[in-house]
């Protein structure tokens, strides 16, 4: 049960976009930039940081639908999804995904925790400074929406197949387009838009 | 040092507005939208939740910079910022923001650590859906912009003093402005825009 007054039927961070459209704009456009707009780091790698990261927040609902979406753009690779976040360092990914996951793991503590010793070998496998820039942000934004899903008590449907449909379709159209699908899915399933505030 | 290269002389976030645009646009919306639009919670009330959880963040950079915005917001009362960072719970603040900045307090830590009875605390107090939300996702929010100025080892400078100038133009003109300020300024102050990318 949500903390606040939520339309039922809408799933984590959904229904808090529903909610609140004013901020589900920025945070998706976020979002966008961060994960789906073109970069030199494929977007499973950067849905597989995102993942990770909300494994370590154990953000059940994002490491979930980031982790459908990523195994979507692994053409349903489901297991290496569960290998990065178990262990990365052993899973069959690249040496520079590794050390870029090795410093989101730094930031989920704290920004603080990275070190110039990590950037370097970063570096060293090749990252460049917009792809160790992006990382760092991916880590410190998904402490947010980690925090912000769970800190208001949503829900999360438990099956990972629930999550799939979804996904293939912010896997391929983005993350923009999130908050008008979410206010036109909640219209028709609840015949109603009214909240309590 | 920061560990990416990053224009001179623009401190903490305002240089990684600087390197990545694309980002500081929805950075900053979310920010305009929590801290500044028309909202039933004070900007004051709003800049002392961002400056207590980046306190708790030990964001240097945040921490004074919000700071400095709160007390412009409170006519210079840099006091009582300070009470709120050191014990909110003894500051000459409602009770209503004092239990919003416990469910911030929780946030900080994780979002599975906010409780029913936090919530039901708040809203005993007059807190509305809204202004929950609100919190939440403020807290949430600066878990982000800390970690991303102190994962990349941005600079900030020491002095108080030094923030005040801009905190009385953020707290006047809202935080949309600030991606094309720090274009401007980047290009003036340097002559270049140039990047090692």
């Amino acid at each position: 049960m949500a903390y606040i007054h939520l339309t039922e039927g809408l799933p984590g961070i959904r229904a808090l976009f529903d909610f609140r459209p004013e901020t589900a704009k920025p945070l998706c456009a976020l979002a966008d930039v961060l994960l789906h707009q073109s970069n030199s780091l494929s977007r499973a790698d950067r849905e597989l940081i995102a993942t990770y990261v909300s494994s370590l927040n154990d953000c059940y609902y994002c490491q979930t639908a980031h982790g459908a979406i990523a195994a979507h753009h692994l053409n349903g690779n489901e297991n290496l999804v569960v290998q990065v976040k178990r262990d990365f360092t052993a899973a069959p990914i690249s040496d520079k995904l590794k050390a870029l996951l090795a410093i989101a793991r730094k930031v989920q503590t704290s920004g603080k925790q990275v070190t110039t010793e990590d950037v370097e070998t970063a570096r060293r496998q090749g990252a460049s400074d917009v792809e160790i820039h992006d990382t760092v942000l991916i880590a410190a934004a998904f402490c947010m929406y980690n925090r912000y899903v769970d800190g208001l008590g949503t829900w999360a449907p438990e099956a990972l197949e629930s999550y799939k449909p979804r996904a293939a379709v912010v896997a391929e159209g983005g993350y923009n387009r999130i908050p008008s699908d979410v206010r036109a899915h909640a219209q028709s399933s609840t015949g109603s838009t009214s909240h309590t505030r």
